[in-house]
């Protein structure tokens, strides 16, 4: 098989995902939900901060979460745990979600009964970056101890997520970590995105994204 | 284009890099040169761990390497910073290395001269386990902050490694990285590999790596 004819394939796999994806986000907007992905490098923290998120937002949104897993319900469990509808997709082989599994999740939820909608994505830096779910939020984490050189390495997720969480603040002084580098090879990538340090064990900055999070959902 | 058609395709593209695969170790076995392949998430440790066992082997083995990221030359700077002939792969989108691009590598280093050949993957937990890049030795890295239950949650990964390098384990005291829990996750997976704890910021556990290698490259 050519090259040509990889790249061709390719390019048609992800125009016809780019196009269900669209859709996806049409219904779910009709249907008042908001669905939130949230990306990261495998152990960066997503599960954490759904759960920390789930805590402060609980109160007042109807949630439910989506885990993408290649093989395991581990974090589905945690979310049921807490008492929250969590649908498992095994992606099997796949390193990423795309929007045709998106809908199928949504096959066993009940719609009309959920305002917030996590989708856990597959940890990875690369492939979930290049393939949209149909959410209406994008979120990558970055977290403390993976180094701050990581915008310069996987540009591509950097410059398509609406927020940036600097996760395991609480390692800083363990590290040669530096936030203002961070902050300045995710703003050469990406004008708009919000960058929220946050550490997850301890609390600190949370409050912050759960803030812009709220927002992020009204708007 | 129906699943169908998608899964044969990725067959197809899969079976043809096994055999390049195949024919690129023969044709580096038989120029006296090893190919180490190391694998982990963005952040592991992947640089680090090159660099600390080119400082213990550079008396006794030529070393290269081999560098693959998306696009940046930051990790392929270090090695040439310590005086290690280096060679980028940019992958672009690409999210793993597989054995075209190795061998498109080789073209720029002189085999005759090296015996001891690193091949830095792109940071994924996923895809580059799924593709065989010729090399003769495949590692993979996990690193404590990312927590115990990566071996559940990435099996490949663990299954189709000769070795797995538990990095900065300098940070376990502050986590609850279950070390003895990691072992049995990974030899479910994997009967064969060794599993090395290190810490490649105080030195724990490096020399114990560094005999395995040895070892290896020898075999």
């Amino acid at each position: 098989m050519s090259e040509t004819r990889i790249v061709r394939v390719r390019e048609s796999i992800l125009k016809q995902n780019r196009v269900e994806a669209e859709a996806l986000k049409l219904r779910l907007s009709n249907a008042g939900v908001v669905l939130v992905n949230v990306m990261s490098s495998p152990g960066s923290g997503k599960t954490s901060l759904i759960l920390k998120t789930i805590e402060a937002l609980r109160a007042q949104y109807r949630i439910a979460v989506i885990e993408a897993d290649m093989d395991s319900t581990v974090d589905a469990d945690k979310m049921t745990a807490v008492g929250i509808p969590a649908v498992q997709i095994e992606t099997g082989g796949f390193c990423h979600v795309e929007a045709a599994m998106t809908q199928a999740a949504l096959e066993q939820l009940s719609l009309p009964e959920i305002d917030l909608l996590f989708l856990e994505n597959v940890g990875n830096l690369i492939c979930t970056a290049q393939h949209e779910t149909g959410a209406h939020v994008n979120v990558a984490i970055l977290s403390v101890p993976e180094g701050d050189d990581k915008p310069l390495k996987y540009p591509v997720m950097f410059a398509v997520v609406d927020a940036v969480i600097i996760n395991k603040i609480d390692y800083l002084e363990l590290t040669d970590f530096d936030m203002q580098a961070v902050r300045d090879r995710i703003r050469v990538l990406n004008r708009d995105a919000e960058i929220l340090p946050v550490s997850c064990r301890t609390g600190e900055g949370l409050s912050e994204w759960v803030s812009w999070i709220r927002g992020a959902i009204r708007s």
